[in-house]
């Protein structure tokens, strides 16, 4: 058997239905392990998940190869980001872990492979892709916001500091603060400190409070325009294809006809 | 009188106005019975309300019955999931109780006698199937949710379970303790005592917040885009039939119409 | 000088510009007043505040007047439910108060005359119109929700009223609480407790907050969704009214002329 | 070198790109010093910061003058409204400041010079400047809302001072309380305590939210009509301009040429 033969078996199992089923189950599997190892279990089970482990890492490893060997220009592979993903996670988890420390690391890697499920199907992959390709649209909303956040955080480690440190006591935990004053997160207790040392500061939670709103609304609001108008030129689109039905262009087109043939008989 | 006279009889009471809304009236008063029986009661009282409770019991298997026999073809009296809802309430209902264990139970299924209000009530039935009809199409966004909350879960279970137990116990409590986090509810209270070991954990709780919030934007968008799409359609084809207005495909035949003429006068 | 010179001299005063804009600074000038008793106040002034509310009384009840005595026809003045309002306002501030529990009544009614602001307005009264009459197309929605309440309610009294009556101990108060947890304040602290007795009562909070959740995103995409049908349609009118551009009718409309003359021309 | 070449060198100065880009660093490194100055830091470091103040201040005062003498007709320049704002800020921040108290008040001054991010990205000013042009059209919604806290804190300061005077102490202090409601941040712990005097002072807060959040969503709802509204229009120019497609009127400017066509050879 040649290369060539090699990689056309290898494709046929990579796109075959039952073998697709059979990743989704393992992952499933796999997502299930992860939820188990979180509960206290006797030694017994706890070894038996130990080896179910190892062989779910044996699978997905000849999965990816299998996936890796079907593929025609090889170099193509990894031009896909999702199995650049799939990749790093299975290799990431033949790591042999020793130490108790890596243990924990190594409990982590394996939860991402729950990730695997988006990668896996088409459905959830154009979600995540379609919110990936949102965010970019709403980078200047973002960042005006991290300005306000900044300002904000920046008047309150300023003025608050002496009041209570935990709260104010730098820039960067005074914006975790303004965030838990976003949330509305027992905000009234963090402005009634203040206001006991400066009574006009509920003026600065406020106005926050407004302004971050705001420019949420705005984000929120931002998006949703973007999507409807896709869906509203998707939708025109597809009603002219469904309905076969004339548009004005062809309504045009027609009566340029008419026209053409009126001058001509004129011509006679 | 024959069976197929008895059928037309009961098919008239059913159909009858009066007792559609005499149905309704005995619903209502089921569900005051059922709100008066959570207060406090003398003897006397109760004993009545039982005698009513008893009353209802009976006027709901007779009306079930009538609209049983007064369907012409009683098979597809089952095919409706309503009347299937019905009859289930109603038979439940007539279970005898006797030990206080199952006084409960049966005092929670009565509960479940106002929702006929739904099952008579066409509007609210139109509403709660739309509502029914959403779901499956926000399924891989509710999906993808599950496994955004499944992962912080394992992760949680992983890092924090030996600093509160109580919220970080397993992957289950874990999830719960989430869903808080995700209505905001004392979620800094969450955070500030993982931050005391885990000082970056802050980022945990602000990209759970991120992605869960993206997430439900996207469905509620979903959703909204799915109404608006159809009240679109259904309004456009609304102005079409109420004006009786040309559309462009009329104006389209007329044209033809025209040449059609141009060129059977250019013949004769 | 005779009634109807009186009635026209009464509506040239209540149609000025001038008078118009005294009103409201009257109205301005009450709401002022019933902030500024709010304070603790020495007794000069509190007596300066009592003869300034007698002033507005007086000239409210003059205003009243002019308004009746300008109308045409005397009995339209009272089918206009603003005007009935404003005198009903007017007219019970007018109620001497001796005792002091009355006095509490008497301040609480002086307060509602800020509402005078919203009848005098038009851009306010025409907001408030939209509200009262968007009330009814939601009526089916608020039902839904107020039967999920109730059944929710219904089986909260009767699972957790011994666990804790202050918040499940009747069918009212249950209500109540779950108007809590739906607004999500302290909602944990709620079903932690309930937790401790009956450890699965998490997925009666669930459920109950999914479907209120749910039942309210419908109002809000029905209210959405009314709003922009009639802006739509607003808009299109507009667009075509403005631009006056032909339409599609009239366009059907020149091409039937043309038809004619092509028809005509054939007979002859 | 005369005055008008000057200016015309100061204009290309303040085009370049390059200068362009610069400006934007030192305005990010004069935001991240603030941000720095928030933290407990030892003598040397922190005299390095004041020297490197004192620097980002001179070079903004070089940059504005730039910008000022790059102005062909001078008198223009305060005209835009953010060249005054960008010329206040450094102004103030010029303003030499020994004792500690003023200290304060110069170290928020240094902090709104990251708004000059503002007023330097394009982007950004587009986003604050749709946001200020949002808010007249809103005015009537805010006003109706302010009328709706104004007379609920009425209410509540006159009833409810009694039980918790640093909650409803006077009519400011209530509208601060009803914004904590209106926020759900411990609303049920402000009604339980009034709930113990007036049992049925549970309707003030449920009619209050319900009432708000009414006014809230149509306030909402009016942003997102005008967005839609706008955008809608937007994109049907945008589509009719890319597409060169004839529109309804084009077609009937073709239609009216066909008859005279037709009546001209009539004529002959």
């Amino acid at each position: 058997m040649n290369t060539s033969e090699l990689q056309a078996t290898f494709d046929r199992i990579r796109s075959n239905k039952a073998f697709e089923l059979f990743v989704v189950a393992v992952i499933i599997a796999s997502a299930l392990l992860v939820g188990v190892k979180t509960y206290e279990l006797p030694p017994t089970p706890q070894r038996l998940l130990g080896w179910l482990d190892h062989l779910i890492t044996a699978f997905f490893l000849t999965e990816i190869t299998i996936r890796f060997l079907g593929e025609a220009n090889r170099r193509d592979f990894f031009k896909n980001p999702w199995n650049l993903f799939d990749t790093l996670i299975v290799l990431i988890s033949l790591i042999p872990i020793d130490n108790s420390d890596m243990a924990l690391v190594a409990r982590l890697v394996r939860v991402f492979r729950v990730l695997r499920m988006v990668s896996i199907v088409p459905e959830l992959r154009m979600l995540l892709n379609s919110l990936i390709k949102a965010l970019p649209q709403l980078g200047y909303v973002l960042l005006l916001m991290f300005i306000i956040f900044y300002i904000y955080a920046a008047i309150g480690a300023t003025l608050f500091e002496t009041i209570n440190p935990e709260l104010w006591g730098d820039i960067a935990i005074s914006m975790l603060t303004l965030f838990r004053v976003m949330t509305f997160e027992d905000w009234t207790d963090v402005m009634y400190e203040t206001m006991a040392v400066y009574p006009l500061s509920w003026f600065y939670y406020l106005s926050f409070i407004f302004f971050t709103a705001f420019a949420f609304l705005n984000m929120v609001i931002g998006i949703v325009v973007n999507v409807m108008n896709d869906e509203h030129e998707k939708l025109l689109k597809q009603q002219a294809l469904e309905a076969h039905e004339p548009t004005i262009a062809d309504l045009y087109a027609k009566l340029e006809q008419l026209e053409q043939q009126l001058a001509e008989r004129e011509r006679r």
